[in-house]
């Protein structure tokens, strides 16, 4: 699940499907680091080749740099493998952004997924370019491997090809790759064609797009939706040359389907609340809010009626 | 330039003109706390009836939890009253936004100024209620005055009436007013009308908007703008009352539109460093940019055209 490294030339670089993992908090909303590791573990074992903590569907942006960090110690205390984490650490804030990447390398994470600098809208490259710059500048280690995160209709904040090209060219060892969240499959095809050759690793953000990523020269998927599907996904990752492989994306896609039009980030943590049997796993930090009811038992029986399961996941 | 409480029936609510105050950085990109306070002291004696340190102007989202508390600490070692400032400290983390709240509160501010979570786009009233409800009950003091940061287009994240009305009824002790950066006048005379007498104090993000606010029964602004031309808002302030209010007004709108179309927190830090003749006040943090040399150069002519200056701040 790891191919050789690309213009950095050290190390393994990580390819295949990867689950923004999701964050469990108590009934206090305070992070709960034995479900977490809990849920690693599983992904783990279940079909991702690595994890991305701290994503947009892990509520990343709704803890604080110190209970990021404290996370990611829980998972390495617990054994998890480091190169097999790329965490995220892109905050608004710049010393955010570098305190998390700094001790995400320390700890010997594969790499970091970064998002721009969000608050400030309509910024320019020039403005983006040095907020990545002095993140890489000050971090100062050799062994970051940064992926830059692109996810226009959250962040709202976005990163073109010019400025991809602008950093790669300043940071050849550093920049690794990007999660292209755009959803747009021509911005996929753009990032490929300019810079699949350069050792820029280009990861979609659904696996709806993972056979076409595949196919265009992409490496895998980073998507939400690992979080109770990766064996399947997983399976079209390994088999993706296979006749069968434009079947087994619509399998995924059904899938997926039925989590559209719901708030992700609930709808997957009342999975995983009923998978374990664990009602706590569907806590949500403000500002999001639990599924309803209704919504809930409706997207439960549509996978109950699929054979939709997550094998070994209750104690 | 304060008045009677509302709701809380107890101490005295500012009104009048509030900056948010810039934030100096030094080369190495350091927040400057002897020139913030220097600054602060100039705004606090030169017509700002009170400050709001860490706003969107103030780069306060590039800013970390403890970079605010420093500064925000270093203006009270230097003897600048608790009660003329109103901290922002809404964040994208809850337990951030506690933190800061509760240091400002301990610390005898008049208010804070709080944005919604800003990450998440889409999210309910439910959540956004939830978020706030959080904060005031785990801040637990009865001393807490929140001002509501409505201004979506930067935050993309906005606060209704619907939203505002449940937050009053829930909290009316705590819940002391807006900031209204909509920009939007017919949004402003909204929460006038159905909340103003309820001790809802409106303050306009921008200046343009005083003289409708306070015929409105608003109680101010929070602008910018105050960071260079406070004396002159302060004075329609004052005389919103006279014959020559609208004339006024006028000659604020002349001051404000040379700004229009440029990076304004780059254009104001550019105004202060030519005012106070320290080059390195023009420094911001990324995604920020400097203004370039042809655009700073027009508006500093511009404004010496009409005249305008920063009386006593070079020293």
């Amino acid at each position: 699940m790891a191919r050789s490294g690309g213009a950095a030339g050290q190390g393994r670089r990580v390819a295949g499907v990867l689950a923004p993992a999701l964050t469990p908090f108590g009934a206090d909303l305070a992070p709960d680091p034995r479900r977490f590791v809990r849920h690693c573990r599983w992904l783990l074992d279940h079909g991702c080749a690595a994890l991305a903590p701290f994503g947009t569907t892990s509520e990343a942006n709704s803890l604080s740099a110190g209970e990021r960090e404290a996370l990611l110690d829980a998972l390495l205390a617990e054994g998890l493998p480091a190169e097999r984490l790329m965490p995220g650490t892109g905050c608004c804030a710049l010393p955010d952004t570098v305190r998390l990447t700094a001790h995400a390398v320390r700890r010997g994470c594969a790499g970091v997924l970064m998002l721009p600098p969000f608050y400030y809208k309509g910024v320019s490259d020039d403005g983006l370019f040095r907020a990545f710059a002095e993140v890489i500048e000050r971090v100062g280690d050799d062994r970051l491997r940064v992926y830059l995160y692109h996810i226009p209709p959250v962040a709202q904040v976005g990163i073109g090809p010019a400025l991809v090209e602008r950093l790669l060219r300043a940071y050849p060892g550093a920049i690794a790759g990007m999660k292209d969240s755009s959803g747009d499959l021509a911005n996929t095809r753009t990032m490929l064609e300019r810079f699949g050759r350069d050792g820029f690793d280009v990861f979609v953000g659904s696996e709806r797009f993972l056979l076409e990523n595949l196919r265009g020269g992409g490496v895998g998927c980073i998507t939400a939706t690992a979080n109770v599907n990766a064996p399947a996904i997983a399976r079209l990752f390994e088999g993706w040359r296979d006749a069968d492989a434009d079947r087994l994306q619509e399998e995924l896609n059904g899938v997926r389907g039925l989590l559209e039009g719901l708030p992700v980030i609930a709808a997957l943590k009342a999975i995983v609340a009923e998978e374990t049997g664990d009602a706590g796993w569907a806590t949500v930090r403000p500002p999001l809010v639990p599924l309803g009811d209704d919504r809930r038992r409706g997207l439960l029986s549509a996978l109950r009626a699929r054979g939709f399961g997550m094998p070994g996941l209750r104690s």
